[in-house]
């Protein structure tokens, strides 16, 4: 089955309007772009590109979907035959999958006959939206541990099947080393984790038999969780016992306990010194149970003893803010054959859009290669590093800032042209690289969890201005 | 493909084990509950049992995924044949969906030889967490608008496809009157609605224009978006214009007007205000923008003129609170062809489970036929309102109710026995009305949004006596 009925239905309402008034060619601009960075963090991490590009790609309607749609008796059989023979004719821009991103900017410009841009919409806000939200709460998570792998555990309480598989794959794209999920290693190659639940240890007649037999059967890879009945007095000797008894003889010095309940801080502290005492610092210890960014930065301040976590709900829903509030918004269209650029007016001066077709340029320090800002300007305009470049800040015009030595990067690309892929992909080990680097390239106070340095994103002095204008005309013009 | 594999490594790990130990034929018992209602709220509304039926009734492993795991190997090949040819043949009991839960008490019970039931686990507990979770949120928001139509427009901020899907399906058996995905009223009959974007009207010269054409083409079902430009100096102007100028000479006399932005409150008095003086009282108006049941319980109790509303993020991610914590816990377990009841027990007392094949009673007041206890004995007992029933609470012992005047109905029913499906599964519509009838028969108090009153779930005598009982044992029988 498509997925083209799976939108809002004004979508569907609107495409007919443009088809009976004979605007279905009309060519139109849709800018992506957030307002909100979610948590009240300094940055959103983007992932859902290579969704994005299969669903646009692949974008067409079913027979029975037409059918569907002739059935509410609200279309003409001239409209459906045209969507029945629908795909998508236009140009996608996009910035790279795990690119680091900043509100009011465009992420991804759609460029097509109305029609076909407008039927995107729905669907493609809801790929970048939930994809970009996890992927930037992963990475939050992956800093706070300081190094220590986290692995995305979480499937059991997200938002249903895809949110699990492509909440998971934006999981390691933020940074984690892998997930619970056994189909995202078969589909993605993400590699896939799993010990023991606390069922397992309560099948057999008792706690060290239960070990003993995983032990066992996953010699190479024993994790032992080790909380079922009481961490130290039996869960930690038992699984010491195994260590001891049952892997060391076969010379195998590696694994894992698990700590799924209770105090972490302390009983990871307590666990690791008896591991210690009995010659088993090789041991690590792998802490679970409702991890986030902010517990893991405390147990970590507070000296937990802690290798590896695995991290569930508050990761795949993103719980403390599970909203990427992504927009598309219309900044160009033709009329009567001539394209005009638009925008939408706010009573909410921030919800305000930068009308026409635009591009977006980052600006990097040359010596120590971090972001400074990013330059938001007209499509025709070009900007590089020859001469100095003032920005300004468009809420506060009187605040400068004079770059002298800089390197500049534009961040839009074309990736679908006339409905064409020319676009590479990579591969999600790729991508999560570029992610890396793009979380690299920006200074601590930009990724800091309280209060965030709010990282400048200006409007060229043409594109300030224009705006500005636009605003006196359309106000003026509407009424 | 199959499902099999959209599910966390360990549950395959496991069974992994017990199918080289010869346990996989043992039957187990496993509960699934949950422990903490969502936005401190008074009950949860269950949803997700036809997900879980069809998942359950279709769980298999197809070729690509056993050769998947053959690739790994971790596992022999007597286990792959064994998966190849796996079928659920055990027994599931549930309580009905739009059902009414409490934390702690059961709402499904799995029974199946225990690589069957183990495998299930994660997946059935997504699908109960996610949708149950939203039922829950939409009853909120339904209830919190006082009678008026609660509309669900958050695909766009879901998380992914089938959060949008089955969330929109979950917010209409909690009440909603209908959905904007077009899909989920081609695949589950839930009427759709949508009216205009923004660039919709950005796309024609003029307000007017746009709105003009919109009614010509959908003169019976007109609904205008009047924040483009300006609310009250050109959006409610034009709309004005349409209704009076194009539908009434076409004798229709129906349609609203939708505001999406700006301080809804005043904006809908200004809009009533304006209309009836324009002599049309008949047009109502729709509000969106961000509300969930606070915020309409707000701007209700500030005096806004609504009559419609369309709720997006804050529903479809229940984002004030986007977890649900159902767990999937062994209660009973074959070893060595006995079954044993067994239990977790934790250092955190909340989350020690009860041992045992369970049952569940709803007790109603005679006259009021409210709700006023929830009952969880063990499986054999048998509860009748022929006499006086004393129940106490299991944290404060000494808190004691007796009733005297009582109807008495077991939540638990049998939906899918040795395999095979014996429950006739309810519409959409029928689950709707019954989750109705279960908020219905709830007290005020137990579904206030502000601390609600605790609703009292109890445990028979031989219950409580029985789990103090198997603490001991097990404390003294696993160390």
């Amino acid at each position: 089955m498509g997925k083209a009925l799976i939108t809002d239905l004004y979508e569907i309402k609107m495409s007919y309007v443009y088809f009976k008034k004979g605007m279905k060619d009309n060519v139109a601009y849709f800018d992506v772009f957030y307002r909100r960075i979610p948590d009240n963090g300094g940055y959103v991490l983007y992932a859902g590109l290579e969704s994005i590009i299969a669903y646009v790609k692949n974008f067409h309607f079913e027979k029975e979907e037409i059918e569907f749609l002739r059935k509410t008796n609200e279309y003409s059989e001239d409209f459906l035959n045209y969507l029945e023979n629908l795909k998508f004719t236009g140009t996608l821009y996009s910035m790279k999958e795990g690119s680091v991103i900043f509100p009011q900017e465009p992420v991804l410009i759609v460029k097509a006959p109305i029609i076909e841009a407008q039927l995107l919409e729905t669907y493609l806000l809801m790929l970048f939206n939930h994809q970009s939200l996890i992927a930037t709460k992963a990475s939050r998570i992956v800093r706070a541990a300081l190094g220590r792998p986290i692995t995305e555990f979480g499937a059991r309480r997200a938002h249903n099947e895809d949110a699990a598989m492509l909440g998971t794959r934006a999981a390691y794209i933020g940074g984690c080393l892998g997930t619970s999920v056994v189909e995202a290693e078969r589909l993605y190659g993400i590699k896939s984790y799993g010990t023991m639940a606390h069922s397992y240890v309560q099948s057999f007649d008792n706690e060290f038999d239960a070990f003993k037999e995983f032990a066992l059967l996953y010699p190479n890879n024993t994790s032992l969780l080790i909380d079922t009945y009481d961490v130290l007095k039996s869960g930690l000797p038992n699984a010491i016992r195994v260590f001891k008894e049952v892997l060391e003889p076969m010379g195998i010095k590696k694994g894992s306990v698990r700590i799924d309940s209770g105090d972490l801080s302390y009983l990871s502290n307590e666990t690791r010194k008896m591991l210690d005492k009995a010659g088993l610092n090789y041991v690590k210890i792998m802490l679970t149970n409702s991890l986030d960014e902010y517990s893991i930065q405390e147990i970590i301040a507070n000296g937990a003893d802690v290798d590896l976590m695995g991290v569930g709900e508050r990761l795949i829903t993103s719980s403390s803010s599970p909203v990427l509030d992504g927009v598309y918004k219309l900044s160009a269209i033709e009329e009567n054959g001539k394209l005009v650029d638009v925008m939408k007016i706010s009573a909410s001066p921030q919800k305000t859009t930068n009308p026409g077709f635009k591009k977006v340029y980052r600006i990097y320090d040359k010596e120590t290669k971090k972001a400074e800002a990013d330059l938001i300007c007209r499509s025709h305009e070009v900007f590089d590093n020859s001469k100095p470049l003032t920005l300004f800040d468009p809420n506060y015009t009187y605040k400068t800032k004079t770059f002298e030595s800089f390197e500049i990067k534009e961040l839009l690309i074309k990736i679908i042209e006339d409905g064409k892929l020319i676009y590479e992909k990579p591969t999600i080990d790729e991508i999560k690289e570029f992610a890396k680097s793009e979380l690299d390239s920006m200074w601590p106070e930009v990724k800091r969890f309280t209060l965030p340095h709010e990282y400048y994103v200006d409007l060229s002095d043409e594109l300030y201005n224009y705006k500005e204008q636009k605003i006196k005309e359309e106000l003026n013009e509407s009424i």
